[in-house]
């Protein structure tokens, strides 16, 4: 079973991918968003490992744009703490590093901790691929900032851990399947769907009665506005209930006649939340 | 007058602002939103502005945290289409260039341009500091992807424009003021707010019917976890409308009495939407 995510070994989704299917799992990692989801819908990967959401970055809008675009189906969410460790080669101490090499957004979550031990953040693209580098120079005084997980894919001695200065920084990721190899074993407690909304004031409203008539409770929605389409949102939302339930089917048969569309993006069960 | 962005000199957010302010206006760059927040807060400079929407990243959230917890108060909204530039020194031609240096952002949405051109993209931390380092530099290998701007900031070549693969990449910034310096002479057309929904499911139903039922129309609706409530989410809404107007003013008394709290962030003339 090969399940994919974004990113070179070592990177927060991989870990992710091990923290729902277990440290056996093999994992293949995708330059781009884009080469993983068409790595789902040609059926190269049975599973695909989405970060959607992440407590301090918001919404990761380019994969709900592509969740919308194939024919996939949502069949799990993880959410998982980002924990920033500072690496370096096995041997080098934290007294000595002057650099730390890592994603400019992790650089700035751990702003506080470089500062204070008087260490310049260097940019490049990813946590990962700033260990893997870091692992194979031949210097004493860098370290990367990553996951854990790149200790020992890299070998590298861990330094300090939980860097981040803020201490509840959260990513939610979905697991995906394409849609034509969706069985019936899934437990569904959640469900997420984009619809578009008619236009006349109001129209959202009438949209969102659908769900209150039916006592389903809304745990996310987001407006998302389409670029080429001047005015025209899409709409994301969650809601408690799965698509087996009577009440939630009927209930998307009503939204489908209030909206302009609608599409089902996913039914599963609730992950261990700690947002 | 003093006007506040983040960023240095040739930044994406000072050009909104020469945009909305003309050519004249006094900038002052911070390094962080926050201290940018804090400048408005205790009235060192005049207005600030600060971007909270792209057609690609998505929503600033960052940003929205910090309107919330400021006296602030949204005055104008600008929409302005992100537009990449290749800067090198003068004399450097574009045959000769094999290194951009960017932000990872932009660098990943000139993707193709830089492969077409054989160029390698190089990470920084912000796109007018890369235009700044490489206008320092006695290299003729080098360029930088930052706006236009920056050519006449840095003394540089504009080696090629519109180097961006989405045409139709644009930010939306608000320009804030202090709250107690707010005067009369505002247009009110349009409205953003936050408010928090009780806890029964349909809360959120309730409060948006009350736009309805006085026929305003939502033009935004975005929800955000409060990562230390769990389960607990803020609400932001923009709505056409505005403060001056008594239907809006009824609407918002009523919303407050169906929410658990509700905060105005201002009320500004639209602005010219390329969305």
């Amino acid at each position: 079973m090969k399940i994919a995510f974004q990113g070179i070994k070592g990177a927060y989704s991989e870990l992710a991918l091990y923290e729902h299917f277990g440290r056996n799992a093999e994992s293949v990692g995708f330059d781009s968003f884009d080469e993983m989801f068409e790595a789902v819908a040609d059926a190269s990967v049975d599973f695909a490992v989405v970060p959607v959401e992440n407590t301090i970055a918001g919404t990761v809008v380019e994969n709900y744009d592509l969740l919308l675009s194939h024919d996939i189906f949502i069949v799990a969410e993880i959410f998982m703490k980002i924990r920033h460790t500072l690496l370096a080669k096995k041997g080098v101490v934290l007294n000595d590093i002057k650099e730390a090499y890592s994603h400019p957004h992790a650089l700035r979550q751990c702003k506080e901790f470089l500062r204070t031990h008087n260490i310049e953040p260097m940019p490049v693209y990813d946590t990962a691929g700033a260990a893997e580098r870091v692992s194979q120079w031949d210097r004493k005084d860098c370290a990367a900032i990553a996951s854990e997980l790149c200790a020992e894919i890299y070998g590298m001695d861990i330094l300090s851990k939980d860097i981040q200065t803020n201490k509840s920084n959260t990513t939610r990721f979905f697991v995906i399947i394409k849609k034509e190899n969706l069985t019936d074993e899934i437990v569904h407690e959640k469900t997420t769907i984009a619809f578009k909304i008619q236009h006349y004031p109001g129209a959202l409203v009438d949209c969102l009665k659908t769900f209150q008539e039916n006592r389903l409770n809304l745990t996310k929605l987001e407006s998302r506005p389409i670029p080429e389409n001047p005015w025209e949102y899409v709409f994301y939302t969650d809601f408690d209930g799965g698509m087996d339930s009577e009440v939630v089917r009927h209930t998307l048969e009503e939204l489908e006649q209030r909206s302009l569309f609608i599409k089902i993006l996913g039914s599963y069960p609730k992950g261990t939340d700690c947002w």
